[in-house]
């Protein structure tokens, strides 16, 4: 499934947010697209759900604005038919401190006429709090 | 693909967590599965990575001691050949105090020769922790 729109999409993020450029992404984005990347939005207030592709691209674009993604390896990849998954570890430079961040992301998204409609993306996002933090948060053992 | 190998150990999974027997799960993963769900081990320890069928067994059981199984949500699934991936909201309550938790899990998995043989699964681990806790732990805005 080399002409998966998968591809298409990845190199697009992957490239528009390595130029920290969101414009890069909108071609491949739906006009109507279903986004929403899951993760405590009080921290990080570009994340959580988004309508359509204006309000995606401008999500990116704060995502771009603190982080440059300095690494992006694909863990796990399921291709369907116009529907893909994607298990990411992505390696990101937080632009304010140059604090290096990793993350795992795991992505789920679903194609029409090619560009992408949907994306559902969960985080570890405990871990990422805390990499975010630069310290860790102490929790009590509940089992 | 009715006779995808995920609907075999999705059946088995849902049947052994709902009876809270293990045994239900075993003849679904193969004897080497490379088993790991990632979070922060130190609150919940049946978390992290489990190598071959006698650990990962292991794991499911004290998952099951601690929780009983309420709803299970496909959210999205991905099926690939001998791979798939799954998006799951998952309504659990804690055995001790009964406290419902409502988690996403994004997992990834690998089947060979019908059995599980790899399985990583995400979770929107800060939600979890809250929502184990009982509370909310307060975060700086960093963006």
């Amino acid at each position: 499934m080399s002409g998966h729109p998968l591809w298409t999409f990845a190199h697009a993020l992957r490239k528009g947010l390595g130029a920290q450029d969101a414009a890069e992404i909108a071609p491949t984005l739906h006009d109507d697209v279903d986004w929403a990347i899951f993760g405590p939005i009080d921290m990080f207030p570009y994340l959580g759900a988004r309508q359509g592709k204006e309000a995606a691209i401008a999500a990116i674009k704060q995502i771009a604005d603190n982080f440059r993604l300095y690494k992006f390896k694909q863990e796990d990849v399921v291709l369907g038919d116009g529907s893909a998954s994607a298990l990411l570890r992505c390696s990101l430079n937080a632009n304010d401190d140059d604090r290096p961040i990793s993350v795992r992301i795991a992505t789920f998204m679903r194609f029409r006429e090619g560009k992408l409609m949907s994306l559902r993306a969960v985080i570890d996002t405990f871990d990422l709090v805390e990499q975010a933090l630069g310290r860790r948060i102490d929790l009590p053992r509940v089992a």
